[in-house]
């Protein structure tokens, strides 16, 4: 605090300036105090707000409810009608009175807002009244108002006539439930229909405001009454009444009694209601306003007040006529600034040209420890803590859906993979023992491993390995489960030393460039296997084209027996068989050969593949943005929105059932026990290959192990990403440990490899992404995180396990709704990609393109050079995935990392801030210029010569960082300072240009 | 204008009253003119400024771009940098200096405006300064700089240089672009480039601004100058340099030369930047500004201007700091207030209230004429100084899409309804019939009729109409065809005594409730026609379900010959038959049966017809929506929502064409003759039936007369609501006339007789919907009316003729592709429906309704009884339709109509207006009663004892009768006034809640 003051007094020179600047005018600096929004005044209103709220800053003032009054006539006789109300954003009760209006922000009249201060310079105030019921309260009031002169006393009955009269209040139930919402973090609920009367029951002691613990005080009252006095004969005041009632907190009230703490009453002649209307809503506005607020609360007399509402009238924001039509109602916003900011900083205007943070680093909460196995010790530190939470965060409902989606993202890969995996290697690995290997590794991997929102499963560049394996040993004689067993333990060993040697530290040098152009390759194989499989169906089942209904007698396809010759190959006596009689595959089987212009066509079940491929796809996608339409209560939409992929899965198994069409379904294994009949469940290490194998297998497994180290710490670097806002912190040596341990496992087991697949992590995470609810009306909800838990992916694994046993149940799927879902998790794990964002900017002209944060401060040519290089890299990856090369696929990664190395080059490191992020060692490096520099500069005793400043890339928000700044109340001064702040100084003049 | 001043001084006195509300701070009453946004001061101010605008208020002024410079080190050069500029919004250069930000509203700060108005009350002002090149401007300017004792005279030559440093402008093209759109009404295109050099050229004569008549001032050039002096040692002017400077306009000056009007110049130490800039934000801001613009235009002294400020002051929106974040850029309204209003009632407070105009009345422009065939000439009237317009306005792109659009649709129903009508008479009508019909009838009526944009179409009771009358003809041996002429020559008659004795003014009592009833019935049944068809189809083309591939060889059909006792049936010898060889048809011709597995069912059409109908059904809704995606121009994607139907029409039928299936195409007569060989092209009036039948018919006539004018004027009624903004007016007489007159001719010609067919009509007034194209950037485009024009009707139908001759290229067009644009027109003609909306209503929650107008006014719950009594009465409709009842259905809309008179006991007149119309007696007799008390008042004398001013249902905009309004300055006093103004007064103190 003293650091503040010391500021401020440093700043009184500065500030004297503009006393200079604005003093010109002679009439104006005869009465500055009236003039609150010249810089010469802003300093006295904001020391004083900022000596009323400094001394007790920490105890948190309650949000307001604030509710406005208006006196009409009902049946002849007088009431207070509820006619607005506030809880941060207004909500008025409109025409007709049975409805209130969507919240929405305030749209002032500058002329009210001063009406208002005059009000208050001039009406009666009154703080920390001690009334304990209205009556009371008003007879206080109106006593205080003939003594000061402001009212007649023969007025004073009409007046209190007046303002005892009923309070209407609006239809209870939406009020109750926002209050209900707010009310969480005290215990005070209170039916806002009483809260008018709730002053009444006098609770047993009113202390003064002295003692600040409040419990109570969260809600509190205001009201602005305005009369209009319609019927009343004559304007018996012909000055307008203005009182303004504060009323101490009370501890000891049960919580069950209101408290209005605050009135504001407003009584004139008939004429001016509109004009009072808008001063009530000033006022209301101005009440849920939470540094008003917090001044009200600790005001001290008139001037205090005076002193608030200056500061508000100083941070406003002013819309010019000509640009914006008052009668709209303007939506609440995403985010508004926080209070405290504004507390620190008085002034907004500097801070209205800040903008977000820069990217940030990609490899968050990663430290290099020097010590042997240092950051796997580190890891199952940071892990151990939320052991625990680990298991009861994943309560919710949403947890179920996850479950679902995941599951049948994990079966359907589990399948497909399965199925390629024994094509390759003659069924020593097939579906079975794909299904048993992700259930094991997965149930493994969840319960221990460092990151358990990763999903592990097959990838395509093992499956090329161990295709390129088995044909390698098949050639040579060499046995292919002991060998694979050999490689899997030396990749398991070196996994272990990678660990051991934290080696996981590369995953810095990842930044967004490369982890975008690896999850959108990914996500580009999903879309196009979901669709070549897609296409795949109209091969398998091709339709007769020329088909004409009218001669459906001339289709027909027969089976024709073959010619004599061949009929003693068979196994039955030829002649014996009724060939008209067989099935297509029996014909073939038997060597008779199929004849007839039907024979190569299936009918409807290319098409009907493809309606709930496609159908099963839009559905998805239709049912997720659900949530943000405006049908049916949120959390019903939410509903809808979590469980889209189970419902539209539901929904077009329904439909193929209904149909009754032979589509492709999904077909597991029943029985447990090995695809191939050969091979059992354990390989012996020994016995079959020669000795050195043993060792030279060390080869082959260094390619394995540099595989699964980049498939696996990429996409932990992108399920980490700071987007995600998780809050238990990453494991990638814990990770790369389990990974290790699971390959010697699996290779025991003659089970396949596994390591995390991007594109299903992915869906994990979308699939449990939380979301706040909003407390206040209007207010938008905001992305809080992800249920970080390990229970899901648990789940998820032992159902695929036991799916062995579920194929009744499971057998109704078809394949078309599960590639649907395939092409869904692919698109859907597209969306939240800076890279696709910055694609769909080449469509956009330039007056339509979204703004992004990265458009405002990097040029456009820019932005575009850097996309292109992005989508190069990936069409050369895209080639290469194609090809043989695949296998080095993973490898290329550090291809993606050495072009975005040599970026450097070309982008300025500002852009790349924006764009991406700064590798670190550039960060490093410029830290360590910057520390040697300084040394430098304090043995040299220098330090004013310094014209370009070292860059700052802000890795924190920088609110924080303007927070720290030196609260300057005036803003003509403090303009150099937060200049000073600004997020990353243009410190390169663009010399690349 | 006297009457004006007179108002002012009358309500001096109230004003006075202000005087003493704020005047109870003795320190604010002290220096009034300090206070500009205090009631007291904007007396003055707006009495200036109605002083300075008032004389010559019919010149408009023109649309001024600002641009704002700042001074900034480029390669150690200083040089003036655009930064911002403003056409209407804000658009700001993006860092980088690239790119142009979107418009947005500014949204400043109070505090800048405030400085400014102090820079304007200090700085020196120069107004109508004559200067020809910037140099000298600048020298000028320096010198009273010095004159004033504002500038050291030491400095003079440094400002010089620093005014007169490089100007450079942001990238040339966008704001070329923009400036061309608005340079739209003065021949001046300028290249923005050299905007700030154009002051150079000097033109021959500079007048002096007393002559007003301005031809080139409509691009004007406002610079606010403002340095950051980086680099430049030391402050060297302490206090800020501000110019204001008036460059006078020249006439006379060539067109291309541009004229900079206004200049303001900023110079400041460096430290102010930030500061100085938001000032900049503010001038700018405030000089686009339509009433400061003026005022800028005409002020003669520095008094003017601040005057202007203030009155900008006064009307400022204000958003509280705590519920809006600034960084926010606010996107442009879709609407503003416009200037006109803004000047005559200088506040907007009160306006702030004001809300859009209640539904107005039904059949705008329909009177009631005495006269014998008043109306019908009144029509031709209104019609005829339209008839060469109506064939040149429709030359545009859009009318092409159109034409194609509406043909479509046109003779899908032409083959439909012909078929139906074939099948329904015995061939007496067909598909022949029906497209010749469509052709002449549709071709006459967009030539002569009195609303082009009605589409004629065979509709749904008149088929069943003709069907009852067969059946009634075939069974007592009448003449059909006699009989039918007869009944149209009658009906005819019938129809020209109602134009004659203007009874289409019963639609009048067509309200908004009956065509909304009406229209969505229609709607809804093309949606469930559409999808009925479709359904169809699946029955037609039966799918197999149980096919398994596997057995192909199970399945076949076979023509079995008949058994031998048939034989001798057949016209050939039975036994030379090969009945293997024939057709589905030839076997069952011949009476053999199909025997086989595969004989009823039809492969893959049934599916592939779904995925024709619901492919173009969806591909014409995302394209329609494309216009509103960010992506490609805005002319482009306009392009492409127009030409959207037409555009998945032809992908699909490709991919028909691609399949190469059998889909059902559609068919149309190729041959020009009737479709049943009996008749002849025109039947002949008299032989055939007895005398007394032609009198007798008289009474079948009634009917389709009743049945042919409600379904003619509610489609008229639908065709010229309001909302369409049709400018060229109706004719409801006139097209009466000539549905009257073609029902004869088709009689004579035995044609199907036409009726105006609703959602066609409304398919065609979309597809010639127009919008602004936006001038300012980020000016929303509004819907500016319909083409209405007569030539796009008249293709058509001429194409619908010719169609005859196109059968080889309509074949392609499978009959799914249409059905689903038929279901896409029931979708979208239910779009632009209140009642649809109110509908969607019912599944909202509270908060998530959309705000709409009738929302703000009506209590829900009457909102949601009036749409169930409207959902009840549709589903009575429907019922009745789906009955032998649909022949009376027509006459049902006039139980809507009497529906609708009973809502009026049940609803306040309030709540109808904003939900429905008023109907006319009402109205009348409201007004009646009016005048009657008016009368009995003015004879007894009183005239001040109204409590419930009479209901006034605006039939205008609204703020056409505010800008009638006395122009009050005194937001204070013109509360009552504008409260007299005020929509719809509550004057029924909601009795019936």
């Amino acid at each position: 605090l003293w650091q503040r003051l010391g500021q401020q007094t440093k700043n009184g020179k500065t500030c004297s300036q503009c006393w200079v600047l604005f003093g010109m005018n002679s009439a104006l600096s005869i009465v500055p105090r009236t003039l609150p929004l010249l810089c010469v005044v802003v300093s006295p209103a904001a020391e004083r707000l900022r000596y009323i709220l400094g001394d007790e800053d920490d105890a948190p003032t309650p949000t307001l409810f604030t509710e406005m009054d208006t006196l009409q006539h009902e049946g002849g006789e007088l009431e207070w009608r509820e006619s607005a109300r506030w809880v941060k954003f207004e909500e008025k009760v409109e025409e007709g009175g049975e409805r209130w209006s969507k919240p929405h922000v305030s749209t002032l009249s500058l002329h009210s807002l001063f009406e208002l201060r005059t009000c208050l310079q001039t009406g009666s105030i009154l703080l920390d009244l001690e009334g304990y019921s209205l009556p009371q309260i008003v007879d206080e009031v109106v006593e205080r108002q003939v003594e000061d002169g402001l009212l007649a006393p023969e007025l004073r009955e009409k007046v209190v006539f007046v303002l005892l009269r009923k309070h209407r209040h609006q239809t209870k139930k939406p009020i109750h439930r926002s209050l209900a919402d707010i009310g969480k973090s005290s215990s005070t609920s209170r039916l806002p229909g009483e809260a008018f009367c709730g002053l009444r029951p006098p609770g047993p002691g009113h202390h003064p405001r002295g003692l600040n613990g409040s419990s109570c005080a969260n809600q509190v009252m205001h009201d602005s009454l305005k009369p209009s006095w319609r019927g009343t004969r004559g304007g018996f005041s012909e000055l307008p009444l203005t009182h303004f009632v504060s009323v101490p907190e009370s501890p000891v009230t049960p919580s069950v009694i209101p408290c209005s703490r605050f009135l504001f009453v407003l009584l004139g002649p008939q004429g001016k209601s509109k004009s009072y209307n808008e001063i009530g809503r000033a006022i209301a506005t101005l009440m849920v306003d939470d540094l008003f607020s917090d001044v009200a609360y600790k005001a001290r007399d008139r001037e205090d007040l005076i002193a608030g509402i200056d500061e508000f009238l100083d941070e406003v924001i002013v819309l010019p006529p000509g640009e914006w039509d008052p009668k709209i109602r303007i939506e609440p916003p995403k985010k508004v600034p926080s209070a405290d900011m504004r507390k620190s900083v008085f002034s907004l205007n500097e801070l209205g040209q800040m903008n977000g943070t820069a990217g940030g680093g990609g490899g968050s909460g990663e430290s290099l420890d020097g010590r042997f196995c240092g950051g796997l010790f580190l890891d199952i530190k940071r892990k151990l803590p939320w052991l625990l939470s680990d298991f009861y965060d994943a309560f919710h409902i949403q947890s179920i859906s996850a479950v679902l989606f995941i599951y049948l993202g994990c079966i359907t890969n589990a399948i497909t993979f399965g199925g390629l995996l024994g094509d390759a290697t003659d069924n020593y690995q097939g579906v079975m023992e794909s299904f048993l290997g992700t259930a094991l590794a997965g149930v493994v991997f969840c319960c221990f491993g460092g990151q358990p929102l990763i999903i592990l499963s097959s990838t395509g560049p093992i499956l090329i390995f161990e295709k390129l394996l088995y044909e390698f040993s098949k050639s040579n004689s060499i046995d292919y489960m002991e060998l694979r067993l050999w490689i899997g333990l030396h990749s398991c060993f070196q996994c272990l030393v990678l660990v051991a040697t934290d080696a996981s530290y590369i995953i810095k040098y990842i930044t967004r460039f490369t982890e975008e152009g690896f999850s959108s390759l990914i996500s580009f194989i999903f879309i196009s296997d979901a669709i070549k499989k897609m296409a795949g169906s109209f091969k398998y089942y091709p339709i007769n084209r020329g088909y004409n209904p009218d001669y459906v007698t001339m289709y027909k396809c027969d089976c024709q027996a073959p010619t004599q010759g061949n009929l003693s190959d068979l196994p039955l006596n030829g002649t014996a068989l009724d060939w008209s009689q067989l099935s297509k595959k029996e014909c073939l089987k038997y060597g008779g050969s199929l004849v007839g212009n039907s024979c190569k066509y299936v009918p409807d079940l290319a098409l009907m593949s493809f309606i709930l491929f496609f159908g099963t796809y839009s559905m998805t996608i239709t049912l997720k943005k659900f949530k943000f339409s405006r049908y049916f209560p949120t959390k019903l939409r939410k509903l809808i929105s979590d469980f889209s992929i189970f419902m539209s899965i539901m929904t077009f198994v329904g439909l193929d059932m209904l149909m009754g069409l032979q589509t492709p379904k999904l077909i597991v294994p029943t029985e447990f026990k090995p695809t191939r009949s050969g091979r059992g469940w354990i390989v012996k290490p020994f016995g079959k290959n020669p000795w050195w194998m043993y060792l030279a297998s060390f080869v082959p497994a260094l390619l394995v192990t540099i595989l699964i180290f980049m498939d696996q710490q990429i996409s932990a670097v992108i399920v980490n990403r700071k987007e995600n806002k998780l809050k238990k912190g990453c494991g990638y040596h814990l990770d790369l440990f389990w990974v290790g341990i699971l390959m010697a496992t699996c290779s025991f087991l003659g089970l396949p490899w596994y390591v995390a697949a991007t594109v299903i992590s992915i869906a994990h995470i979308d699939s449990l992404k939380m979301e706040s609810e909003s407390s206040a009306p209007g207010e938008q909800p905001q992305f809080l995180g992800v249920r970080e838990q390990r229970l899901t992916g648990i789940l998820v694994f032992v159902l695929t396990g036991v799916s062995i046993f579920l194929a009744p149940v499971l057998q109704f799927i078809p394949m078309p709704v599960l590639y649907g879902v395939f092409l869904y998790m692919g698109v859907a794990s597209l969306g939240g990609i800076q890279f696709w964002d910055r694609i769909k900017l080449f469509l956009m002209p330039l007056k339509h393109q979204p703004d992004f944060t990265y458009l405002r401060h990097v040029p456009l040519r820019k932005v575009h050079l850097f996309t292109l290089v992005q989508i190069i890299c990936l069409a050369v990856l895209w080639i290469l995935k194609s090809t043989v090369a695949a296998i080095v696929f993973p490898v290329m990664i550090l291809g993606l990392m050495v072009v975005r190395k040599m970026l450097d080059l070309v982008f300025s490191q500002h852009d790349l801030a924006w764009l991406d992020d700064i590798l670190p060692e550039k960060d490093k490096k410029k830290k360590e210029d910057e520390k040697k520099k300084k040394d430098r500069k304090k043995s040299k005793g220098q330090d004013d010569d310094n014209p370009n400043p070292p860059v700052k890339i802000p890795m924190e928000p920088l609110v924080s960082s303007v927070s720290l700044a030196p609260p300057l109340a005036c803003s003509q001064v403090n303009a150099s300072a937060s200049e000073r702040e600004y997020p990353i100084p243009s410190f390169e003049p663009h010399a690349h240009d």
